[in-house]
């Protein structure tokens, strides 16, 4: 290396630390309570109405001592500002059972659960030259793209520690729950939403499991073993999705974003009347998103067109038409705030799998 | 009218009480503070970020002692409840100046000082057979038309009793609050927009007057009356409008969704410029919009884009990607919190206006 | 001026040229034949269904003896090369009154009338930068500004050569017209809306007129003759448009984008009943537009919505989700295709306004 | 079953009849030449020109001698009409692979391979009593909800016949392939995709396999097979993928919508270096969605972000703001017409998989 480019490369250096600067600090719901807020939302009209609907159909749904409440996770809302609420529900008992983008799961929450931080983006950098500077762009954060090949070496780590065989995102990821709880503590710098999930029996599901860091790191856990390995066998966790559904009598779908997620959680009525367990349709249902309906996909799909499918309940559906780093946090505040002093009782849903189940 | 007749009507209008049942109740800013909810939004990403980025920023313009806050209204917000909220930054001086749609002036604003009110939508009635009850719709409010049609005789009461000759709205609506204020009193059930405004010697500009219930009762005060007769001079508007602008070094936007108010209080800078008062671009801006900027129309383009048309300085600009019924509350409420109580100075921009200007 | 500012301003209007290189061209209607695309979307579903079902209420509309066609223009589909596509529809009798943005008829249509052209963006100057080329910029399109001062010259010279007094914005637009095929014939460079408009009498209605460079001119024209000028009174435009429409048995509505004209063609059917000419609502109608309508504003409402108030039936509307500058070329084409050759009798829509309403 | 009961069900089919009426037919790109209107498309701006300079992008990749096609299926495209434009342009040799969402290969492509349809949406029959028609809806499509678990039904008995063992999606759907060709051929009454992708070694990669009807289909032949079954490695996917990525030199991407298709095929770039087979960014790339980037998502993330992340060149990529519906063909009708005839030659990306990585 000549002289001209390792001062290139130290400026470069500089430069990465100077975008890397101002972390991402998530939203406290336990800080405000918005419940006076959601009160006046609730005598308005337009959006404002929905949210506080959509706040009086899960506080339903949580009251429901029958009632299993699902939270979906699609989007970016966790590297946003949003992480700490997740698992803060989990923690409070309002939410006993997940199912996400692999994203949201390892990118974002196990990334951080390891010291990493999302960072506001600082300036007008073209992303030709983050690229140069190995900074990864999500809309107006930045991440240190250096961090998260340690997020994959970990999947990878994680995934030699195992016994070879088919695994469900589900248990692959009670894995790195138990890991995180154990060996890992070591490593992990901050409570996450795996750790809670893992403490509380909340199951997490990605059906999409590749499609994300823990992608980067199986592929290269099977190519180091090609012969005996673990795969992610996603029918396994459709079948495990449909069991917990059907353990309970009457579910809520708090749902954030769409994609895979949404349509993964509400098939699960269709899969339970397949599997000759007929089970009722999602009865409190809600989904924040600002997803156009009209063009006909299904993250933008009205929850009332789901009800045609057999899926979900018109009665108690309704969409709130907000990005999420904004409307999140009220919702999730007034619900915290309404519900987690009565110690609502944990659904224990990963119990609903058999220990069969439960390891590969 | 023969028995079944009269059965169907009195069956319309037993219908129509139950469709006009519940109330639109506006958002109090004074009831909660927001600004703790904001402090942590400022620390995420996404729209929680512009959210409190915009609040930043228009906290920095009613700082500024040098400049003329004006409030830009478009959209049907204040039919959705957030009416109150415009009426009550007025009192605070936190407004100093508004350029508006007909429809928020007069449809809603006037209507409900006339005592009249916005309702829920209660059901799935289709628009066909709300036509049939006299029942027009926003969204998911309704209006009864037959108190509209109240409100645009008002406006035909008021431009009968003014002497003939060209107005600028601002000038008709000032005497809207003047007869309010005075012998309108009487049928006046509500403080308003308008009578806060003529209180503050707040201006409230409206570049497309008449294409409101103030266009239906003009016109019909027009009919009424062939020879002489009051019109609505836009030009007249732009001056004016443009001659507050000049009296403040400086100017800071509050644009609530976009259309004609958000080009017309732009194109002040530029019409200052060609009348030889060159002024400068407006410091302090922001918008609140969902509209979005790809079908390349003014509502939806960016505050950036018009710094290039020198009209917007693109340091302290931020839109905000957010239905107003949402985070018009949340800001409304931050600033007013944070600055009603430092008893701001009022601008007085009308006095800017000559008396010349002020009568036709 | 020193040495290096010359050099500069020598590289800034090198540096213009380079910018404002590639002229937009607009789209010929007359060049093919899109019906055949138009019968394919028609046994889609989604939005090619959408426009072709537009076609056919459109095509309905055009071939209803008894029906009057508005075109209602807002957003910068001129600019984006629509601009002779409305031109080519007035020149075969398909469009019988139009109701425009100020700025599509001055600020677009007018001004490249003059010569002037709009262009493609080229690079990443920031807006900042385009202010100081003296650009302006409208999503990907520039605009040289000195061009647009000619413009605003060009109404003042206009407004000077009229008897003061209060105009319609359509009789304002007849003199442009007028003043295009007389002694402006020597400026004019490209045939326009307004002059086609002018040679087939149909009517041009801009409800916001003095929200564009038409303003500009006409505060400069008042500014120079303060005590004896021309004023654009709205409400005269209102009842104009509405006698138009009380003209004819039918009408249809082909809007481009929402905002005032969109508002200001519906309201009519309101406006004509209160000066008691009951008249029938608008029988066909389509709009074109890629706003929301969850943002409750009028730009975004549904058509649907608009029966509430009367103004639309609901058997033959359409809405269409889509920026204009893709589907309105293939919208008109088939029209123009369909029509055009049918010879279809002109309406002489401004024929309706008797002599006393057509001049001051 | 009571006479009463007997005739409501009898009125029941009845009514399903007619909801069942009027299919959806694909648009066929041989029958026009698009070509004409996307060359005046080009000298326009907005998104007449972001669709012709997709054309451009695309048709520079398929020119491109060294470059590989990947087709990404997200949304509901298919179903509305745009089904038959795939398979031809896969039979053309014009696209090379193929990453889908599972519901647009199994529940949309396969369902009609077993000839069954889409039909157009009839009237405003609710959500609740098309459930209770056993009517699926999408958007403005209906689907009969018995006809689509003949299709879940043909997923398990192809699944019977495997041997047991880990599947990627890819092999499980050439599987589907074969099926269709040979014993399948007499259930099998339209050409479709998943046929022609078998002729043409085209591979199709499902992600989230399982979110679809082939989930259902798979859970059921797991079911019934507890011990010994297919199981579906979703990590397979992405090694196969990636070294389809890695074997050409250059890569294409003609992304139709977001999703889990669009994060997988743009990851391949990351995976590659991590497996130590550095690879170009994509150079050709072009996406066409309607999804608003300001939600910080996935599906909505500017082409530009993906540069900073490694995986997109920025060089040559298109965001088109349009639905699909109404572009796609336009699009695909141009590079049909472009490139069709110049007998492109096959790339044979299935090839590039070892026999090894083709049977489990």
């Amino acid at each position: 290396m000549d002289a001209q480019t390792r001062i290139q490369e130290e400026n470069v250096e500089l430069h990465r630390e100077a975008l890397l600067r101002t972390p991402v600090e998530h939203f406290d719901i336990a800080a405000v309570d918005t419940r006076p807020i959601l009160a006046m939302y609730e005598q308005m009209r337009f959006t404002a109405a929905e949210l506080s609907r959509a706040y009086r159909i899960l506080s339903a749904g949580l009251a429901d001592e029958d009632c299993c409440l699902f939270l979906s996770l699609a989007g970016s809302t966790s590297a946003a500002g949003c992480m700490d609420i997740y698992r803060d529900l989990v923690d409070a008992h309002l939410v006993d059972a997940i199912v996400a983008t692999g994203a949201s799961i390892i990118d974002m929450d196990l990334f951080e659960a390891l010291g990493f931080r999302h960072f506001h983006r600082q300036d007008d950098l073209n992303d030709d030259q983050l690229r140069e500077h190995e900074i990864d762009r999500i809309y107006d954060t930045y991440i240190d793209e250096r961090d998260l090949r340690v997020c994959d070496e970990t999947i990878q780590k994680i995934a030699n520690g195992l016994e070879p065989g088919a695994y469900s995102s589900r248990q692959f990821i009670r894995e790195i729950g138990r890991w995180l709880d154990n060996e890992g503590s070591e490593y992990c710098k901050k409570d996450s939403l795996i750790a809670a999930a893992y403490r509380n029996n909340v199951p997490i599901f990605c059906p999409a499991f590749s499609d994300s860091s823990a992608g980067f790191g199986l592929v290269a856990h099977q190519t180091e073993h090609p012969d005996a390995h673990v795969t992610i066998d996603s029918v396994r966790d459709f079948r495990e999705l449909t069991t917990v559904k059907t353990s309970f009598k009457e579910s809520a779908l708090f749902m954030v974003g769409g994609g895979t997620p949404k349509n993964f959680i509400q098939d699960t009525v269709v899969c339970a009347d397949l599997l000759g367990h007929p089970s009722r349709m999602h009865k409190y249902t809600v989904q924040i998103t600002v997803a156009d309906p009209r063009d006909g996909a299904c993250s933008s799909s009205t929850l009332s067109e789901a009800c045609s499918w057999g899926k979900v309940d018109r009665a108690l559906e309704q969409m709130v038409f907000s990005e999420a780093s904004l409307s999140v946090p009220l919702l999730a505040s007034a619900l915290f705030h309404q519900h987690a002093k009565d110690k609502r009782k944990p659904r224990n849903a990963a119990g609903t799998l058999s220990t069969a189940q439960n390891t590969p």
